[in-house]
């Protein structure tokens, strides 16, 4: 693969001209910043990002992170030195709270450097990622022990931060967790448990791992009410904040798998030796609260992973499809015997439908983060609660659709690479094997869908999902009252028909969740086409208004192109979902399987 | 993954009822096989494969077929074992002519026993499909010398095939190529250049491998027609048979690839000192007709790759949506706090969905190989005819749908397994990395679709394409007439009208050949879902005939509801492609790419 090129042009797009930052940034609590200060932190870490991290990620893919016999987790060769590198320039920082050494910056902008650090490594970007959850979580609860202890040692990226809640027989179902929290005199609690998929539950890179462990205390109630989130440092604080012994815990195996080799995933053991020291974190029973406070960021961040290794794969397979020659193009002389293998038609297909398909799933994933920042930081009342409502209902969307098409994308470039595409060392199919865990983890594709059509479309009855289609509608007749626009805004109100067509269904079937439940995930995937389609012709929009007004002509008519692939290619097999999404489950529970 | 179990019943089923594979075997070239002798050999072979084959699976993947630094290639433990016992049960001569050992059994047994082998160990499957093809190509110019000396060994399995087409700068574009051959003195040709990706370019489990090499001789004319197909030994045979020197050839690498590890994917030096020793088979300039001897056959076993990996990961989720318990099913009694995943709609979802296409996709295969039988062995000439023209228009069909089904139900595989899925260890990975080669390689995808767009569609100035729609027409109508399977006929009818429009689309655009070739691919996949469709839908009628006539009712009962549920759910969407497939070049050609 070649090197790795921050998409710096297409962001600014999107923030500046179809995402409105810079009405985000005029708000009270991003006072300090202005579009100006936004966009050269975004560049200079794309900068940092694209020569520090990229560079680990083949041989981090190669090497793994292995647990050594005694006991310590060793990291590629290199990671060290760049995490050392990421923790100096303080990017991990840029989002947080100023009081603890952060930059105040929206989330939206990390979601930016999100996407960098996928594209450059999704193995190494973990690391800081669990952190960022760690800090969103131990933030919520604002309990100052635990506060003044940790925060800014994860702040700064000095220590890292993991989350332990899967057990074997607890993963979908949190519900059913055993791990044991008992109190000692001391006001801390004794944890002990088995933990499995725990990424980066230890490493070389930072001097302290912080857990965050869900646990049950005694007489805790059964499923997820009883469950409390604990702090269980790997090496236990000095009161003077100094590091001292090591905690009862430990790394017992590291998985085997198929992608994110670089990222380990434990299995950890708590307690082997009486009990992991642990402070509670909030109340007793707020386990599942916290773990709500960071799931939207999290399930958003997974969802800017398939958009980052779609982005890296598309400037791969551009690259090599100009350079690669092969065959005799179609339609040019006849002297020509062989030419690039941009010029034949299916590759091209497969280049805009990879284009078009990563500036969508950008599309998404940025209009969320504007949403969750708007939520946090509007002064009208309607509106924050809009945009509450909007971040809520796009979170599955983002975190399902994006990593189905992060594997669709990567699948791609293999296609255009050919069979070089198939050898390893060619780089691309790292992307792809790394691609395929998103739509497992984080709540897997399938608890997406049911929490889109469980949670988001019962929101103020039905209102929210409505009054987002009206909002597309309005998109699709703007488009479509611009002569040039129109055959995109033509293909969007098609799609948005087909999907409040089997919206209505759904609302019509309420009572039986069955029903609904058994087309969720291609009722998702009409939303996902839906929103890319949204976005795409809202950015189609400002391409035409920008062109007018002497923005660059090339770049505008290339977004209008894109746009209208999009439409003409992806929202135009919308219709054809319909009946995925609305036959029902008798069929499905007349079958034996 | 848990042991894999031939699918006998539902083969028969096929062959027998849907298919029609009695009457096949009453023509003159089968008369001395009848249903029960085919039927038992299947069960036996399928018992064999599953015990012998089936267990290096996994071994196979972790070890890689491996060169050693003294130039010889070493294969993963237990292949040399069981390759040596698959000769001697001699399953791989089945399909082959008495006169050389063959069983004469016709090309549908063999491709039943090719998905039995993919199933259990894709990597190893390739030595004989690769041997299968050398036998084909070397049969089909009945060249004495070469057929006596080569034939026997071939077909026994003593000896195994490789082809050597590609080269660095010629892979899809084959005339491209490079290597040469000159006469030597004695009748034989001395051949020097590079080969890439030679499946199987050397191992240890035969002691002699048979290359058969396209090469340039000296005042070749350029492009495909100047090509030449060479018999090239690895161990030169004396004129008595027995082994002699070994000839000016070696493996210089073996790539790292994402899949198939066990087969080892070669760079073939010939004529390093000086010149490999081969023989013409056929006259000059033959290369490409005996390339496209073996060709139809070798697209239709690539088709079986993606079916019988489909088929082994089918199996596994099954066993673990049955196994597994986590969450509690929605619509179960209050005390049942987890149930097995089965019972969760958007788990039945993916196994519906896995099963309907693998379903779809073994139908597909094996009408293509009966289609294939027929050509070779129907008396009435117009009957035979018609038969050969539906082998030519499924071909690509086959190959292209059936590997990127393989690749999507191995994937919604991994997600049934959820985590775990993305471990090695859990053994479903494999299947999916494996099944990634099989749209690039025997011709890429984009290849057959432009295939299928530009040979098949004009074969008999589009009689064959025109007669077909008719045929699953009447299918659909049949269907239709039936009250239990109407709605699966109507499904099909408007799945049906879709293609046809597309097909009219194309024969509009003849003389366009970019705006045709645009929309190639999706008009392929159109295809692959309406045969899908119609071979499901026959077997939904056979089904239900079965029933009436005191046939397993379950059974019948089931294969009714499969073809159902691809109905809604697949052919539901291909309406959907109408845009893809005949959106014309405009767009994609003002694109900067």
């Amino acid at each position: 693969m070649q090197d790795y090129t921050p998409p710096l042009d297409d962001i600014s797009f999107l923030l500046d001209r179809v995402l409105d930052l810079p009405a985000l940034l005029e708000t009270e609590r991003f006072a300090e910043l202005d579009p100006e200060v936004v966009h050269e932190a975004i560049e200079a870490a794309g900068t940092f990002i694209a020569e520090v991290i990229a560079p680990t990620n083949a041989i981090g893919d190669e090497m793994g992170t292995q647990l050594q016999p005694d006991g310590t987790m060793v990291t590629p060769d290199g990671f060290k030195e760049a995490y050392a590198k990421l923790v100096e320039a303080g990017w991990g920082a840029l989002t947080f709270d100023p009081a603890y050494g952060g930059g105040g910056f929206p989330e939206t902008v990390g979601i930016v450097l999100q996407e960098f650090m996928v594209s450059s490594n999704m193995a190494f970007s973990m690391a800081p990622l669990l952190t960022q959850g760690s800090i969103h979580a131990i933030n919520s609860v604002a309990d100052e022990l635990v506060t003044e202890t940790y925060l800014a040692k994860l702040v700064s990226g000095e220590w890292t931060g993991t989350m332990n809640l899967t057990e074997p027989e607890a993963g979908s179902d949190v519900g059913a967790l055993r791990t044991k929290a008992v109190p000692n005199d001391d006001g801390s609690w004794a944890i002990t448990g088995s933990k499995i998929y725990i990424s980066w539950g230890d490493h070389d890179m930072a001097e302290n791992v912080i857990h965050l462990v869900l646990a049950r205390t005694p007489d805790a109630p059964p499923g997820t009410k009883g469950i409390s989130c604990f702090v269980v440092p790997k090496i236990m604080v000095n009161d003077d904040g100094s590091l001292g012994e090591p905690n009862d815990l430990k790394v017992v195996s590291v998985e085997h798998k198929m992608g994110i080799n670089a990222s380990p995933t434990c299995t950890m053991s708590f307690g082997d030796e009486g009990g992991a020291t642990g402070w509670l974190l909030g109340n007793e029973f707020d386990g599942m609260r916290v773990m709500f406070v960071m799931m939207n960021m999290a399930r958003l961040s997974v969802g800017v992973q398939g958009l980052g290794l779609a982005e890296r794969t598309l400037q791969g397979a551009l690259s090599y499809a100009n350079e690669r020659v092969q065959g005799k193009v179609v339609g040019t002389p006849k002297e020509d015997r062989t030419s690039p293998i941009v010029g034949h038609p299916d590759v091209r297909r497969m280049l805009l439908d990879m284009r078009s398909l990563t500036e969508a799933m950008r599309g998404i994933c940025l209009m969320n983060a504007v949403a969750m920042d708007r939520a946090g930081s509007l002064a009208d009342e309607d509106a924050r609660q809009a945009a509450e409502d909007l971040n809520e209902l796009l979170i599955p969307i983002t975190k399902a659709w994006c990593t189905d098409m992060g594997v669709e994308v990567t699948s791609l470039a293999i296609q255009v690479y050919g069979g070089m595409g198939f050898v390893e060392e060619t780089g691309v199919s790292q992307f792809f094997r790394d691609a395929r865990i998103a739509p497992i983890y984080e709540g897997t594709n399938g608890i997406q869908a049911m929490d889109l059509v469980g949670r988001k479309l019962p929101m103020r009855s039905g209102g929210v999902v409505t009054d987002t289609i009206a909002d597309i509608r309005a998109t699709a007749a703007a488009l479509s009252a611009d002569d040039e626009l129109a055959g995109i805004g033509a293909r969007l109100a098609e799609a948005t028909d087909a999907l409040d067509e089997a919206t209505q269904w759904i609302f019509g079937h309420a009572g039986e969740i069955r029903d609904v439940l058994a087309g969720a995930t291609p009722y998702l995937r009409m939303w996902g086409l839906v929103v890319g389609g949204w976005v795409l012709g809202k950015s189609a929009l400002a391409a035409a208004e920008w062109a007018a007004d002497d923005g660059p002509a090339d770049f505008c008519a290339e977004k209008v192109r894109t746009a209208r692939w999009f439409a003409d290619q992806h929202l135009s097999t919308v219709v054809g979902l319909t009946a995925r999404a609305t036959s029902g489950a008798s069929l499905m529970d007349e079958a034996s399987l």
